[in-house]
C-alpha cells in the first residue's frame, strides 16, 4: 500500500501590501530550484497580482491545489473591500491578512492542509483593527487551544535552532520575566518539538546563561544559580539530555553548534543574533507545541521595498521547505 | 634614507601554567605560514621548556630579538621562584605573570617594542595575590595613566570588529551601567582607535540598541531615546559617522557588516557572541585610547587543556599579526 497523500502546505499571503505575496509568487516562479512541493496561497489574489505577471490559479477546495500547482500558483481567494497598493498599508489590508491567517490555520487544524506557513503582517496595523496578541505565533496557539507558554517560537537555518524563553520584552525586563517555569515549559516545548517536527528521538539541548560568562558563579549575577542550573537539573531528572548553563558568547561557534540540537536562549537578542549572523538570509520561524506545523520566514513585511521586485524569496522558501519536511515526520510518526 | 627599524613585538607569556607558553611557541614555529614578524617572549623560560621542544634564546636587550629570532624563540627570562607544573596553577605563576605583563608593557612604554601582546592570565589567581583590576585592560590602562572609561575593549575578527560599552556586570545591571556619558566615551576611543591603529582616516561606527527591534519607539523599552539615540546624535554633531540605534539582530550578517568598521554594542554578550559565532578561533582583543599597541589572544587559560599539545594557536598568531599591523599604522602616522 503506498502511503496517503499528504494534504498541500496552505501559505497565508501576510500583509496584502508588504512583500509577502511577492516571495510566494517568487515561490512558485522557483519551485524547481527551491525544491518546493505543493503549496497554495491564501489571501487576496489582487495582491498576487499587483506585483507578478505569472499565472494564478484560483480555487475553491484545497484538494485542487495539487493538481493546479503545475498550471499556476493556485490561491484560495479571500478578497478584501478593496485591493491594496504595494507599500501602502490599509486597515482593509490588516483585516484581510487576519481572515487569511484565520483560514490557514483552520485547513491546518482540519487537516485539509499538512501545515501552514505564514507571511508577513504588520502588528502596528493589526493593533489598530483590534489584535492584541503580541504576534502571529501567539494567535495561532490561541486558534490552537494552546495556552502561549507551552509553545516556543524556534528560530532555525542551516546549521543553528535557537529558542528564546523571553521574546519581546524590554532588556530591562527580562531577569522579572524568567522563571524556572518558565524556562522548563519552553524547554520541554523545544524537546518535544525537536522530537515531532524533526524526528530527533533523544535531541541535545544547549541552555545559555543570561549572565555574562555565565555568572562566574555568582560573581557576575545570579540567575544561573537560582533559576537556570535548577530548571536544567528537574529536566535531566526526566531523562533530557541538556547542557548548561554554557556562557552565551561561546556556545554558537562551528564546532560548539555541532554538539546540539537546539539551543534555549534566555532573551531575544540571544537568540536572534546568532541566527541572524550565520542565516540571514534563510532563517525560519517555527512554532513548536502545537497540534499543527506552522512555520514562517524571519523578516516582516518590508513595506519600503515593496512593488519593487526586490524582495528575497529565500525565507519563504526555507519556511516552506521545512514546514514540508515537518510534516512528513510528523506523518511518519502516526 | 630608509625608514627606522621598528622595534620587535614583546608578548607576556601569561600564567605559566595556562596555555599561553604553548601557543606563543607555536607562533615562532609556525612564523612562515602565519606571517609573523620578530616578537620576543616575556616571562618564565622554563613554562616553555615545560612544553616545547624548540629552540629557545634568552636575551637581556630586546634590541638583541631580531637577530636571536631566526634562531630560537627570544625571550626576556623572569623567573619565578619555582617552576610551574602545566594544568596546576600557583601563587607564584600568578606574581610571575603579572611581572611579565608589567615588564612587556614597560617595554611598550618606553619604546623598546613596538607594541605589546599579552597571554592569558587567570583572574582568579591574581585576585589571590591582591589584583584589584577587573582584568588586564584595566591593568595596562591604569599603568599608561588613561581612566579605565576612556579605553575601549574592542575585540576584532577578519570581518567584524566590536566594542562593548559595559563588560563584566550582570545582565541585570546593565541599564544601570548604562550612561550617555560613556557611550560617547567608549565611542570616541573606538573611533579614534580605528583612525590611530587601522588607519582609518573617516571610520564608520554601527551603534548597537539595547532593547529588541531597537526598542520600537518606546514599547519595547526606554534607553534607546534617553541615552544611545541622544549619544549618537552628540557624536554626530561632532563630525562622526554613525548608524543607529540599529536592533541588534539584524546588524552582524555579512551585508550588514560590510557597511561599518566597528560596531558599538552595549554589553559583554551583544559584543562577544557575533564576534565568537563567526571568528572563534581568530579574535583578537585590542585595546584602543591607550598611548601604546595592545592586543591579546580572546581566549584564556584554559588550565584544563594546558601541556597536552592541544592549544590552538591561530587567535595568538591573529594577535601578533594585528598588533603588528596597528603598530606599522601608528609609525606611518608620525
Amino acid at each position: 500500500m503506498s502511503p496517503a497523500p499528504i494534504a498541500p502546505l496552505a501559505v497565508s499571503l501576510g500583509d496584502p501590501a508588504g512583500i509577502g505575496p511577492e516571495v510566494v509568487a517568487k515561490c512558485w516562479d522557483h519551485r524547481s530550484a527551491f525544491n518546493l512541493p505543493p503549496f497554495l496561497a491564501v489571501g487576496d489574489g489582487r495582491s498576487l497580482a499587483a506585483v507578478w505577471d505569472g499565472p494564478i490559479v484560483t480555487i475553491d477546495d484545497p484538494r485542487d491545489a495539487d493538481s493546479a500547482f503545475d498550471v499556476g500558483l493556485p490561491i484560495l481567494h479571500m478578497p478584501a473591500p478593496e485591493a491594496d497598493i504595494p507599500g501602502r498599508p490599509s486597515v482593509a489590508g490588516a483585516h484581510c491578512s487576519l481572515d487569511s491567517l484565520e483560514l490557514a490555520v483552520g485547513l491546518a487544524r482540519s487537516a485539509s492542509a499538512s501545515a501552514v506557513v505564514t507571511g508577513p503582517i504588520s502588528k502596528q496595523q493589526l493593533y489598530a483593527i483590534g489584535f492584541t496578541h503580541p504576534g502571529q505565533t501567539e494567535f495561532v496557539a490561541e486558534r490552537c487551544g494552546v495556552a502561549s507558554e507551552n509553545v516556543a517560537m524556534m528560530l532555525a537555518g542551516p546549521t543553528l535552532r535557537t529558542v528564546p524563553v523571553t521574546t519581546h520584552v524590554p532588556f530591562a525586563e527580562v531577569p522579572a520575566a524568567l522563571s524556572q517555569a518558565l524556562i522548563e515549559a519552553r524547554a520541554r516545548a523545544t524537546l518535544r518539538g525537536l522530537q515531532r517536527n524533526f524526528g530527533i528521538a533523544d535531541p541535545r539541548l544547549a541552555v545559555a546563561a543570561l549572565n555574562p560568562h555565565a555568572g562566574e558563579g555568582g560573581a557576575l549575577g545570579t540567575e544561573e544559580l537560582d533559576l537556570i542550573g535548577p530548571a536544567i537539573d528537574a529536566l535531566r531528572a526526566e531523562g533530557w539530555q541538556i547542557v548548561g548553563p554554557l556562557p552565551a558568547d561561546t556556545m554558537f561557534h562551528e564546532g560548539a553548534r555541532s554538539r546540539y540540537d537546539a539551543a534555549l536562549c534566555m532573551y531575544h537578542d540571544q537568540a536572534l543574533i546568532p541566527l541572524k549572523a550565520l542565516h540571514f538570509e534563510e532563517g525560519v520561524n517555527i512554532t513548536l507545541g502545537l497540534p499543527i506545523v506552522r512555520t514562517a520566514p524571519d523578516h516582516g513585511t518590508a513595506f519600503d521595498i515593496a512593488g519593487e521586485d526586490r524582495a528575497d524569496p529565500r525565507a519563504m522558501a526555507a519556511a516552506i521547505r521545512m514546514a514540508a519536511e515537518c510534516a512528513a515526520y510528523r506523518a511518519l510518526a502516526e
